[in-house]
């Protein structure tokens, strides 16, 4: 934190703050941290790893269980090798790279303007090689030995398994056109630079949908995911100003692809992608049609007709968005008494904790308990008993915790508990038994 | 199944069953099929995600959520490689191999008794090659060279990342001893003879909990994790027939391990470990600290002494733990008109559908999806529409559905649906309004 909180009240959050946040609190943290930890791998702590759950878990019930027209899937992160030959990846997925062979130092030959000076060379200027193509999957070797007919790759993205598996999924699942797989996993990108803290990183977490569709719907199936995904991020709450869509221009689509839009975040480094929309065609169904030798096309009973289907994907990155909940969240605000609190703004269903229990002193732990086991059946809970009761709320406001049930000396005469609001701090005083139902209701809308 | 199911009802489930319920149904079936798929490696359909998505879920609840003293985690796959220099693994984690010049097959050295014939000399016998070491790491390279200072590997054990994390996470948590950290992740070993359908494959998925205490009460946490780990398999719905502990003899256990046991399943292939409990001692944590440079002792406040932390570990195979649900759950009945039925008796709260809406007629399909997005809201719901009432009641018990509500001519007028139980295949005529709480009781024990 700045060394006068109270300066930074009201300002835009910066970086710094919310990597000194997610490492002072355990949200996340580099990976191997005791060996110095391994560049572009990152560990989500106690609290991350239920804020990314959450996450998860609410992309999963709004595109996949809410849904009749879209199925869920898992697939392993190491699939069949001819996999990544069909949808171009190896021989396409890659950056030029020049090395500078005074400093050794390695540069992408696309990102050369604004780059550091040589360190090994008076005037600064590097002595650069030619540009070489260099793949960006990270490879490994299945089986007993280490030649080149055990090669494989750790997926570069996960809907390659979806498009694998599209035929198997459409029979099992009796769905028909248009219908949609999804699922969310771990992908790899041997990234030459990591940087800006989880948001470009060499592993990294994917939800994804791909959903498809008659040849003749491409469009509107485009123009309602974009809405619907749109719509999921308000949910998450980016209002207008920190979320905005970024059509591609004809130059940016690939080839096969008709349509792509970025859904960007106003991070403290600049708008970024945290999902993108991609009109993908028939691209990679006819693709592993051809290298399998498999005819994925389907045949349409009403028309009477048979089509390869057209894909819209959906193209989450939960590790970014999660980072965009933190980014969004982190506010430092002025009190009346002068003081200043650190808040994190979440949407209380994501929170990592939704509920804490403080009694007012360890004398109280009996039936503070009692509270907690009753709260742990629903939410995440947490029991704190020791420290200051103001400071206590702090940690919690600080971790975004939405409400936090007080017990104290009173409650032993008047059956009542106060439930502290982190927002508006607002402190009401409610029935014991009624504590669940005021929880519920406000996190669910319903008592 | 079999050509005669009415012979198999009552009889022990056949893994063979157990793999045709999985394909057809889309449980789980070979990663990239299409490319003849790749050995080892499994994906999980619809019904298979939720399935295995249900069961981390409660075992997060019951190990992380429900306690004051576990703190969870979500680490990289990829880590520091040094780490697995310290764990032992670059030096130990292996496998002695033989290859057979003459058919080229290539056998574990302690694994040739009963090995199939040589196909490629007429007397069967293989020209055996000596025993050569085999790493089972899978490789990997990070950065832009493919040499040895940027080998990497895929984690074998997820529990290392929660040694490298201990210190950090036990500060941001302010936990102290004894306190456990857990984490649900994949972990990927090159097993030269993947086998028994996901039983034994190269990729997979673990949850582990390292629970850290001190020297002088090893013995009492170890018993006190076993006896837990057991009562949760209980809940899971492994009878006493189907699952047993099974103690390490002495000359098993690793030469730093006081203790260890596997909780046994009894697959229609044996009885084979589903979960290992370890006593691990200080091993992990003293070599991080010996190769980190790093010291991870900690102090005793009230007995005010300083101590390396001994490890009581529970580690589940999610995908064991999964299959072994199939095959406890999997039956076929005899029903008394001298038809059978293929039931999949899962614990309702594990199962991939909760509740299925079946209007007796596309007719109704508006009133019956007012009942779907209710019970949506808490559940995973399954709606369908067509065939006849009988075929989808069965559709549902095959995969386990433990509630059926149908809509029909008569819920117009009186207000009620019918909901069918799947195992007693008792029908209920109840409330509309009241289905979402009938359900509830019988998920969760509370209307």
């Amino acid at each position: 934190m700045a060394a006068d909180p109270a300066a930074r009240a009201g300002a835009d959050v910066r970086m710094e703050d919310v990597v000194s946040l997610c490492a002072r609190r355990g949200f996340v943290f580099q990976s191997s941290e005791i060996y110095g930890g391994i560049n572009g791998f990152w560990d989500y702590g106690p609290l991350g790893v239920e804020l990314k759950n959450n996450l998860k878990a609410l992309w999963w019930r709004r595109v996949v269980r809410e849904r009749d027209d879209v199925e869920g899937l898992d697939s392993s992160i190491i699939c069949h090798p001819r996999t990544w030959e069909a949808s171009g990846h190896v021989e396409h997925f890659g950056d030029q790279l020049v090395d500078c062979r005074a400093c050794k130092r390695r540069f992408r030959a696309d990102q050369l303007d604004g780059i550091e000076p040589c360190e090994a060379r008076e005037d600064g200027t590097h002595d650069l090689t030619a540009p070489r193509a260099f793949n960006l999957m990270l490879k490994t070797f299945v089986g007993a030995s280490e030649d080149a007919a055990s090669v494989a790759w750790l997926r570069a993205e996960t809907c390659q398994a979806i498009f694998n598996d599209f035929k198997r999924v459409r029979e099992v699942s009796r769905q028909k056109i248009p219908f949609g797989i999804a699922q969310i996993g771990k992908a790899f990108r041997n990234e030459i630079n990591p940087r800006n803290f989880t948001f470009r990183s060499r592993e990294f977490e994917q939800a994804e949908l791909e959903f498809f569709v008659h040849p003749g719907e491409r469009q509107r199936w485009f123009e309602y995911w974009l809405a619907e995904r749109v719509r999921f991020h308000r949910e998450l709450g980016f209002g207008e100003d920190k979320l905005r869509v970024r059509p591609h221009e004809p130059q940016e689509l690939a080839h096969y692809a008709k349509a792509a839009a970025d859904i960007e975040f106003k991070f403290p480094f600049g708008w970024q992608e945290i999902e993108g929309v991609h009109d993908r065609g028939d691209w990679d169904l006819s693709r592993h049609s051809e290298f399998a030798g498999r005819d994925l096309s389907v045949t349409d009973e009403e028309r009477g007709e048979r089509f390869m289907p057209m894909v819209i994907e959906t193209s989450v990155g939960v590790d970014r968005t999660a980072l965009a909940l933190l980014c969004n969240g982190l506010r430092v605000e002025a009190l009346e008494n002068g003081e200043t609190r650190t808040v994190l703004g979440l949407d209380p269903r994501l929170a990592p904790i939704q509920v804490a229990v403080l009694p007012l002193s360890k004398k109280l732990a009996e039936p503070a308990r009692r509270i907690l086991a009753d709260l742990r059946r629903e939410w995440n809970a947490f029991y704190d008993e020791s420290g200051n009761i103001g400071r206590r709320y702090r940690r919690q406001d600080e971790v975004g915790t939405p409400f936090c049930v007080t017990y104290d000396f009173d409650s032993e005469q008047d059956g009542k508990v106060t439930v502290r609001e982190r927002d508006s701090m607002r402190q009401d005083r409610i029935e014991t038994g009624s504590v669940a139902a005021y929880v519920r209701e406000r996190l669910e809308g319903k008592p």
